[in-house]
């Protein structure tokens, strides 16, 4: 956490966590309630404590955040309202929760009926592109969040930002709301800053969406719950492939490439994993700590079968060669897990050990479900935030979430990097005692001896 | 919240956030490790804002509790350590995987090999019932977090903690793990005070187990979301249902005695619910603002089904007669879900409405499933700190969650009283939004207005 | 069997396998195809082989059905063809596959375009209620498989024969698809007749719904696949939850008034039942070979829990009073559920026996959700072979399966009398095999010995 | 069908409906029982009825089958029959069910205790392996049907037919059950006529285990249900992705190297697939017929998404090369699926349209469930009759299945070679009706046209 800080600490201007807001709230809200928050009610960040005392040694000042909820005044006037909602980047379940929550609250608690879903993502705002936006209201959202994906459909990558409000000056929206990962919310951010040079009103504002889980100052991300649970068959598939022949192995892929956390914690919700790669750490596959070698090692212990889960991510260095980018500007990885299939199937027919190999890669399935359960209120409770915050005049911002309240989150502070398993705290210690994969790969944080 | 407050500060020696020591701890921990947690490190409390607030102006300090976690120097000698664990009360989805934890931490991390499972809550521990212990090592517990259930049995009630003591002596136990509700906690106070009393060397600790999430202090307990999930089909079928007649109309009963945070989050979590009625609320089924008018006014505006979910303690003000308690002390309530359905349709009947009343009552079956996903982490998690605490010779505390923090509550403060809705809150207002309920019913908090 | 042959052989001209005909088949069918049927094609019907020859000998010939399959030369013009389907009775798995995949077949194999969905079952085929038919095109059916229920919605009863026939002509519709149970299918056999007896020239087709899977000669109903699947969670809960106390008595009812198929079927696939009690069956629950007692024993033989699935219309001679009728005219049961629930209770209170009994009604859950697989598919085959069937002048009539070929089954013929389960057959012998019952309960087959 | 009715005419001997009998059952069932067949009961096979008169009219009779069941006599003396239980080649949802059913008929119906799982498929009956067999119980297998896979785990391969029946004399072994596929099955038909060269008394009794459903006169296999039903989440993904995206293609790659029976069931079950691509069927991926330009004509026609199914072994005349093969001796195959992917995004990429393609494998994870519902009664129906049969002395043949009820077939009929999807027959009309495919993609039938 430390560079992270030094990271604040060295523009502080620019990674503040006040949010902007477009003007003074002038309107009297709509719905009267027994719910709207105190105006400067701030949350102080929940998480880990040392945090909170570095923070203040370092900056001055205890992390925390305004308040989200409802506002007794409101910057907008609902009667003239136009809002765009687009989503952005991969897919994530809980989308059309987003989306339908949203609806819902524009039109239930303000009374606003002109909303209009953009497709395609950002490509649905630039003319070029030629795709007309959907009109929403309760009814078109009345089931979507039974389903998978998003209804307005996606797309990678930017647009102009110059475009992109032009379009949104042209369509008289004066809410547009973001649902996209970090990628995404840098380019909502360049456009309501864009909005502010040229002194519009509109509020931009960010549900952050991220299966990796991947983003700082805002809670758990929305729809890493489920692709967590999403996980559980094809683990559960792998380990019974394993055990169904002698010295099985079964190698499960699963989404992350720059962090590990849906590796990790599939990993320790299914405790019969028994090793899990993530990006984040250094392994040999090699070598009398390398994953072959602990293979045969579980093998002569008489355990006759092993599950390995490995991020997408993981092991890059075994790769040599010309870095890809994909439309978004990520670099795509090379395939970990037909690596570890074929390098330990070679392995271990060399060495003449009987021994199958199987391989399960997921891919998108554990993305493209519906949210369920709990993850579903979040979707719910974002996107109520998400408008109230608009109404208010924030603009420039994202719902976050910390200890079951809400928060307002500038995108710069939201965005300023990816966030990275900790290989020193509690949840990966819980990830190699589930596994037990210290005792035969070696510790994965140099310096720790078991 | 104020009274709980009240409550706290009338007797603050009794409730204070100080965790009981059974002594020095001097024995270094066997396993080195890279996560010690620093002696004396404290979480402060996350969640509401307004509580910290308070709670400092009334108690002259903020609420936090001692961090969980693995320490340097451990109290109990791993060599001669001998454990139990007791199940007790209705089941809870994850009691397993709480279970397997325990034996998996108490072994991997500590070396220790004796560990018992007592049968049938706390009866287990009184030689009156004649249940042998079972003996429990990492290859029986290998597959029981794919189970649902307790694999050691539970009941409900207590027995006379003199004998429950007398027991653990005489079966050498220095370690008693309690994972039940806030009537088993406070019977595992009662034990961990006779101990002391005595002069003896025994860890009590507890992992704090109601689905019905409604103890303070210790975050969302397990179970708890797998049991919102698994609510899903059946408030999909009672909505296939209704709309499948003419005027159909779909009654939902849920677990939730005395809280409606089980019926709340569901309907919250599947947006197909039009009525949710809950313990907290009061509401009226006759008249201008009841139930039945609101139906009416529904079937009037062109929507031709409705489902209702109702929470098993809801309403209870339209019953008389006698109190019946369970073996636990808890009262048990009169059948709200058949009187809804009976008189919902007497009505429309008797005012000649077409109409059809289809009756859903999962019971168990929400709680009787295995865990996913992120719960069966969180029991993991709970578990680990459980074992940690208990090696640093902490007792009359349980495990507590606070931001993904863990943390040590004492027992005392857990079960200081029953968590309810707050019917002023965001959470519930979000409920009211969900089902538009408020609209038809009426606000449920009362000088609120729509 | 032999009864039903009498009563076949008792009135052969009603109950024979002959399907009518509204008229030549002179229009050439707008698809050519590789798959048109051979006129005259019929197919043995398989099953029991004992039933074939006893039929050869009573009957004189072989039971076979005309097979079912698209015509070369059909009946109805594509291009004047208005048709409607209803969906009548109680809910099933399927029902809107059945409605995908008529709307489908009309529109791809044979151009038509005019279809329309009758609301809420036969009353929207009555102008009294003022129920506006739905259109249907490929569009508005493309999803509803991944729903449960009906999109058109459902009653139970009938209506006025004449005022149906007036309705169909005064819509012009010339084809009427009827999925319904035997209930609805005898109407639908009184319309078809009234429509003959008028000289009109719609053909009147059904497909069998029944979810207790219990009507002659048409095979596996659609449906019963999927309800029996669903029946799993409920039962794996109630094992849990009886395995959780001591003396633990799981109590499932499931559907089956006066079939247990459902019941049978469930037991046999969960292997967790320990007894299945059926209407078929005659049981005691008092006395020596009564369930009470076999509980005791079971219980006293080491097994210190038990799971009992019983069907809604098993053990109705322990009940007394007044016979009510639902607007179907089915006889309602009293609650079989409750009554074992109670009275199991009791005994073992009275006999300060230590137990808890745990009661799951799933109701209607296991019949509200969508086909899945397998069930899809026989849905799909269903009403593909129901428009064929219509397109080629046929009446009077249901869709049946035999061996994976398709069939067409006088309606008379198919809702002779329902069918129960054969308490000499494999299938009960199984199910006395999979729960062990017989060796406490007794043989439920007088005469019979273990 | 007319190949395979002269291969059987060429070789009558071989060929046969004649199950081989070890010799006289003398010895009364120890179970009295209502369900007893009788003796030379046969079933006629049901199925295509032109295939039964084609039967008739080449050999002079239709195809029967002896019925299974209970004999009054029986063969083997259940207090000194020890049997040997066999899985070998892939997993397949209910081989557990099978062992379960096979363990507890032994042990209900004749009271048999001496049952040994051979662990790793046929390797365990070979010495050189070293695997010692595990004794089954009752208890042993009591909750194995909730687990996916074989607790025997499994290998492919022979082993030396008179290395097997060494073993078999040396272990006492008097029956043995073979689960496995049509490889398997011929092993197994191997040791049988060793058993009976060498005058042993040794019933060989195999269950037909093939998830690709491929096998001729035994009916629907074990397990092909639940794999069609556990396709649906994975092509639902597949559509999700595909609409998520403008131009969004979703390919599916399903098991079935030989034949399209998943695939072509799944299509159905699943009716959002637009190309179903088997083995049996003929298509190109280039011009004005193929794969490219009718995803072209799909999108210019007004879908901006498509989901494509397809089968591993189809369209394998794409790949050159040397051909490998498997321990089983199946031929692998090259990867269809990459191939389409690559494929259809180079040529989008090339002509410059947008688009994503989404690449779906799910693996084994469709064969490594539990079987569920009907599925799982199929199994435990096989194994009890397949109890029955060797119980009674037969030998070299499987348990098939005939419109409910069970039969015997002798093991060289049901492997004389692995069935195809008839690309002119009722099930492939449905697939290309439910996917539409036969307008863009051209007949699969070379002279049908539409």
């Amino acid at each position: 956490m430390e560079p992270l800080l030094e990271k604040i600490a060295a523009d502080r201007e620019k990674y503040n966590c006040t949010v902007t807001s477009l003007g003074e709230a002038k309107i009297a809200s709509p719905v009267r309630r027994h719910d709207f928050i105190r105006e400067g009610q701030r949350v102080l960040m929940s998480g880990d404590f040392d945090l909170l005392q570095a923070w203040n040694e370092k900056l001055g000042h205890y992390p925390s955040f305004e308040r989200a909820g409802a506002h007794e005044k409101i910057f907008h006037d609902p009667s003239w309202t136009r809002v765009g909602i687009v989503t952005a980047g991969g897919l994530c379940p809980g989308l059309n929760n987003v989306i339908k929550g949203l609806v819902e609250t524009l039109h239930e608690d303000y009374g606003i009926r002109n909303v209009f879903g953009i497709r395609y993502g950002y490509a649905g705002l630039n003319p070029a592109f030629g795709y007309a936006p959907m009109a929403l209201d309760v009814d078109s959202v009345d089931t979507i969040h039974e389903l998978g994906g998003t209804i307005l459909g996606s797309s990678r990558g930017q647009q102009p930002t110059d475009i992109i409000v032009d379009t949104l000056v042209r369509m008289n929206i004066n809410i547009l709301f973001c649902i996209g990962g970090d990628g995404s919310l840098r380019c909502a951010h360049e456009v309501a800053e864009e909005v502010l040079k040229r002194g519009l009103k509109i509020s931009v504002i960010g549900i952050p969406k991220t299966i990796d889980n991947d983003l700082h100052f805002v809670g758990r991300s929305f729809g890493f719950e489920t692709a967590v649970a999403e996980a559980a068959p094809v683990i559960r598939s792998a380990h019974v492939e394993a055990k169904g022949a002698h010295n099985g192995i079964g190698v499960v892929k699963l989404m992350g490439r720059d962090s590990g956390f849906i590796a990790a914690y599939a990993a320790m919700a299914n405790p019969v994993v028994n090793f899990c790669l993530v990006p984040e750490m250094d392994f040999e596959i090699e070598g009398e700590n390398g994953l072959l070698r602990a293979l045969e090692k579980r093998f002569a212990g008489g355990k006759d079968h092993a599950v390995i889960v490995v991020a997408e991510g993981a092991g890059q260095k075994f790769f040599k060669g010309a870095v890809e980018k994909d439309a978004s500007g990520n670099v795509l990885k090379q395939d970990i897990g037909h690596y570890l299939r074929d390098t330990i199937s070679a392995h271990f027919k060399a060495k003449g050990i009987d021994h199958t190999v199987k391989y399960f890669n997921p891919s998108y399935t554990i993305r493209s479900c519906a949210a369920r359960g709990t993850d579903a209120i979040r979707c719910y409770m974002l996107a109520r935030n998400a408008v109230h915050a608009a109404m208010a005049g924030r603009t420039d911002c994202v719902v976050g979430e910390s200890g079951e309240l809400y928060t307002l989150v500038p995108i710069a502070l939201a965005t300023i990097e990816r966030q990275h398993l900790n290989l020193s705290g509690a949840i990966w210690r819980s990830v190699t005692a589930a596994t037990s994969q210290e005792r035969l790969l070696g510790p994965s944080v140099p310096g720790s001896e078991n």
